[in-house]
């Protein structure tokens, strides 16, 4: 009998968000009355940008037609695409990338994970704390820690805690490590790192040679001014750096797929004999063995994104769910709860009422208010104690969620 | 600096279809008035069947909607797919199977090449030669495989020959394998098996307790009667065997990506202590944690295929691509070739003329004739002296394409 990747068993059961779906659904079956109100996983609820819309329907026209049709496009993404990205979401921010440098994928999820492919199970990773678990899980998949400890934390990695003590934001490691994730804004905690502490890590990654994975999916949602929109804003960051994001919470392509991952041509990783190699030229090598680029239509809906009227219909849907954001917030602080993040970020971090544990705290929510968010614990130990809400959702459902927490606690 | 996963710089160089391109690039420009016939890449050149079309641009006027706006569908897929295909692709063949059992994806080249996550490293596995590349490459990138030898056998991987002697279909390997690749109809041979063969392989399978790795991603194309569309045609295959299906070449997809793979609740693969795992609960880890589902439209258009009408004007094509294969088959036959393959499968396997080498006919057929087609080695030692020749393509190109061969050979 084959064997299995024994890595796989050393996991938790369950995944964060199908274990939430699991109470939710057993919820709902019981009091099928109740207006369950989901602010839960991070999922959008607006329709895409017309402007988005309509390259889409376009693109799947040209598909219809012989004189149009597409087959294979190239693994890495459309060219299109990619200029279009470099002239218009990094050329404003000061930053020059080669379209080599760019890679189209369907997910951050995705890419974040699929990353590990390319590295030596000997390289040493820092992780938040709390950090979402796709990190975790997928290098604990993919054989780089032992089993877990009564925490939770695995063998093997190190987890750096983002507590209310140090602003949520990660200290350096005390050993010495590899590969350092860092997220900003950041899933769970909302919070968003300002140029100092960015600069803080490229420099310790360029002293400590070590490689920063810097997920900024959540970019689009920095409202105030003076805070990076991606790590190569900072001196350095394209000799240690590779950079994520996505079009998921950016333009609502959480059901279209696609993103984007920044492989620069000066990032290096070396071999067991000490040579320098590319990270680019096996990034390149992983993608088109392994995957086959994405669909056609949704690259150029994609696109659509970053032209002018695009990026104004899209800005409207973000700066609607930031209105949400300051809803939550604020409501939540006049009622007396502790709340973090959702200035510069979709989430709000929640320090739960009474000591309560966070699970404790999301049935509560749950029976109570038909209020569904995210336990911080789910997310990693230094999350127990913490609630993620996210500002996806109408204003109705919004304004009301706040207003029945308010009226229970 | 990080550690890269070394196992990568065994590859050889170039993956095949980059290779072949970097060579017509340079052709083209060097004789930009020739005109390049392209019967290299199996990529699809029809249009997307209008039924199809037509459920693609509903569901993205549904994305534009905020009343019917879909954010992240389950992982595996949306029910309205799998049932269709439980339905119509499989319930015709006397297959039983459960929705659990079927996972949607981007793409069988992801499929084959992800499923190796939830494996040891330490399985034995065996693949035929010539084959398509991902298998080979796939293994050698997870660190299956030794360095390769002159041959370009890589060491520790078990190769099946598939030569004219034995009918291009693969014998058992002489030592214990834990999984086998099998390709039905075969890229690159175009040859498909009997029931008796795939039967022989079940029992195999069953009594050496291995698994078996199926793809049929070109199932669509067997036209003569009599031959399985499945592997679990077979009785016990549902035991001992994964399979694997795409639209790429099905329905036109390749541009459009989306696929399905199937793993039975009954096939189990075993832990380091002897217990059996069932690999579905493994590979729906996989799937969930390092993947977020197939785009919305792209389902609703995969779904139309399989309607009545959308079936209809999908075969259609199929039979427009294996018209273009008779016309090369019995064109190059006639010119004194000979021919494998095309009657069930899109492929001409193509015995190059006078002992020629793969790649040198390659040169010949691109500089000679304009035309390209891929040259066996790429698939694997066994295929040298072998040449694939796509059905893909206009009728107009494919009979010029003929034609121009015969005048020179």
């Amino acid at each position: 009998m084959a064997r299995v990747n024994e890595h796989y068993l050393k996991l938790k059961a369950g995944y964060l968000f199908p274990e939430i779906g699991r109470r939710v659904r057993a919820f709902a079956e019981a009091n099928p009355s109740a207006k369950v109100i989901r602010l839960g996983i991070g999922d959008v609820t607006r329709p895409l940008p017309p402007v988005v819309v309509k390259a889409f329907h376009e693109a799947v026209s040209e598909l219809g037609d012989e004189k149009t049709f597409m087959g294979y496009g190239p693994e890495q993404g459309y060219d299109f695409l990619i200029h279009r990205l470099i002239e218009k979401a990094y050329a404003p921010l000061g930053v020059r990338l080669d379209p080599s440098e760019v890679f189209i994928s369907d997910g951050s999820k995705c890419d974040t994970a699929n990353i590990l492919d390319i590295f030596s199970l000997e390289n040493r990773v820092a992780i938040g704390d709390p950090v979402y678990p796709v990190y975790n899980d997928t290098n604990v998949m993919i054989g780089r820690s032992g089993p877990p400890d009564e925490r939770g934390y695995y063998q093997g990695i190190v987890y750096l805690p983002c507590t209310e003590e140090n602003g949520f934001f990660p200290g350096f490691p005390e050993e010495k490590v590899d590969i350092v994730y860092l997220c900003s804004p950041n899933n769970p905690t909302g919070m968003v790192a300002n140029r100092e502490q960015l600069k803080g890590w490229v420099d310790y990654a360029l002293a400590n040679d070590a490689l920063l994975f810097y997920d900024a999916a959540y970019e689009a949602f920095i409202t105030e001014p003076g805070y990076p929109h991606s790590i190569y804003e900072i001196d350095g960051a394209k000799r240690c750096a590779v950079e994520f994001r996505s079009f998921s919470k950016t333009a609502g392509f959480t059901g279209v797929r696609c993103a984007h991952t920044v492989v620069p041509k000066e990032v290096m990783a070396k071999t067991p004999s000490g040579e320098a190699v590319p990270l680019n030229r096996l990034w390149n090598r992983r993608q088109t063995t392994k995957f086959n680029g994405v669909s056609y239509p949704v690259q150029k809906a994609a696109a659509a994104v970053y032209t002018d009227e695009g990026w104004r219909q899209t800005k409207e849907t973000i700066d609607y769910y930031m209105g949400n954001a300051t809803v939550i917030r604020e409501g939540l602080t006049a009622a007396g709860f502790t709340a973090y993040g959702g200035v510069n970020a979709p989430y709000i971090w929640l320090k739960t009422p009474g000591g309560l544990s966070s699970w404790s705290f999301f049935d509560k929510l749950l029976t109570e208010c038909h209020v569904v968010g995210t336990p911080g614990s789910g997310f990693g130990p230094s999350g127990e104690g913490f609630f993620r809400l996210s500002a996806f959702g109408s204003r109705d459902n919004v304004t009301e969620a706040v207003e029945r927490i308010r009226k229970k606690f």
